[in-house]
């Protein structure tokens, strides 16, 4: 398997099934599918989708059958994105390289983006999924409880909370494991359901996608310590300058960095637990933790 | 059948399932799910999640049956009311005579909670209906499709559009069939799949809410107009401040409530249709259109 070749060749069917899945740009309201699409469609790295195709590939599924599951993870990341640049909450003007929604839109347009976006994951878990009802409810089962209040945005939420006072270690791992794991662990479990995983692989997965989040997350951190804004394509350093706790802050740049790898290797080994090919899952794990932006 | 206490009895199994099957307010973070129930424990006349019991009732259902879809529609009203109050939207301070959620908590609190209600209305539906998955998969997509971004989230940008520019009769109706009656008319149907109604009945209560929807917000139109502040509960004249085109503004007053009148009319005719005893569901749409606050 050539790994670069192959993440081409995932990512591109996850483009494709982002323009297929988004209501056409000229829907009325046009102005607003306009921008569900501009956000949708700034490029990224679509790691969430391809962990999605890659771990139904794993276990046997074809990806064609993961990806409007793939498609709907990443409508949720895009609007978690979205909200979380709005004034109001990290107020940033850049994402991805590019101007983020409310700077290229308005506040009004962006936020409006960013519900539709929500609302579209589960209409295409719903929709795209209706030959089997039992599978659709099981992916907006995992989808719902990844995305609410208890995870992703419980994450969000304490995440705020925390710019207001220094975090302890313990807040910061909740931060962490919810705004950051909840969906990549959804991303890896969604796609054990599309390959009609039995309870163990999905609990594998789990444990996977939890070590995978963490360590990710911990990159990030790094990262904003130490790249520039060019290399990101976004503002680095503002954790810094905000006086925000991060695993850097609390526990130095070497400690982060062994705590990444440890991380990226627990999901390394729990992936090669899983029956089928884990070859590329793994490549891709590895490549997600070791990474420059 | 007494109108009065069959709606009071109605509207507080309501109050108790949103207690029910929200998230305690204790919950971590805290101040999320606080700000939830503050929005959502609010008050006001419950209409939509009462269509919702009173349609499954009338066809049969137990009203129990119909809780979770009750309360799911009423979050996704919520959330809608949380952000359509966001200074980057209406920027109302008062909501059914309280301070707003973002001016009771703060902006970034307000738009997580609003974000965490719309998903939570999808968890509702997939977690309390998981014994029926394609009942449970029915009622995600006609939610998902009423509150998406071709009919209430494009409602609510086509209204906010229509600030900068007179709008048009079709675009004024665009707006009242998206931003208003998608949601009516969705509660209605969704009663109706609890109940088990066949695709004649649904095909009526898409009708009825239709019409109702638009009965609803002419008299919107007519009470801002003409009422209170303090008897709506919320800002009143602020349509005919922000020089918005309304039903009044295009159509005048005498004509308004005449086609409030009509459409309420043309809902209870169709709702006649139904089986089932369809007398409070016909007194409640009859409320709904003749109306105070």
């Amino acid at each position: 398997m050539d790994f670069s070749s192959e993440l081409r060749r995932q990512s591109d069917l996850v483009e494709r099934g982002i323009d297929q899945y988004l209501p056409p740009a000229d829907t009325r309201p046009s102005r607003l599918h306009e921008a569900m699409r501009y956000s949708l469609q700034a490029g990224g790295k679509r790691l969430r989708p391809v962990l999605v195709l890659a771990a139904a590939e794993c276990l046997g599924a074809q990806s064609a059958a993961a990806l409007p599951a793939a498609v709907a993870v990443e409508c949720l990341h895009t609007y978690s994105l979205i909200h979380d640049d709005l004034p109001c909450m990290d107020n940033d003007d850049l994402r991805r390289g590019r101007p983020t929604a409310h700077r290229q839109f308005d506040e009004a347009t962006a936020l409006l983006a960013g519900d539709a976006l929500l609302t579209h994951a589960f209409a295409l878990l719903a929709e795209r999924y209706a030959s089997d009802p039992a599978l659709s409810h099981t992916l907006i089962c995992e989808l719902a409880a990844a995305a609410g209040s208890r995870r992703l945005i419980g994450g969000q939420m304490e995440d705020l909370l925390a710019e207001k006072k220094a975090a302890t270690a313990d807040e910061l791992e909740f931060i962490h494991l919810n705004k950051t794991a909840a969906m990549i662990e959804a991303a890896l479990v969604m796609g054990g359901y599309v390959g009609a995983a039995d309870s163990a692989a999905i609990t594998t997965l789990r444990r996977a996608g939890s070590h995978l989040g963490l360590a990710f997350q911990i990159m990030d951190d790094v990262l904003d310590a130490t790249a520039d804004s060019a290399t990101l394509g976004k503002t680095a350093g503002k954790d810094a300058k905000a006086g925000k706790s991060t695993f850097v802050s609390l526990h130095g740049l070497e400690t982060s960095r062994r705590l990444a790898r440890e991380n990226s290797a627990a999901a390394g080994a729990a992936l090669r637990e899983l029956p089928g090919d884990t070859a590329f899952l793994v490549a891709l794990v590895d490549s997600m933790a070791v990474r420059s932006s």
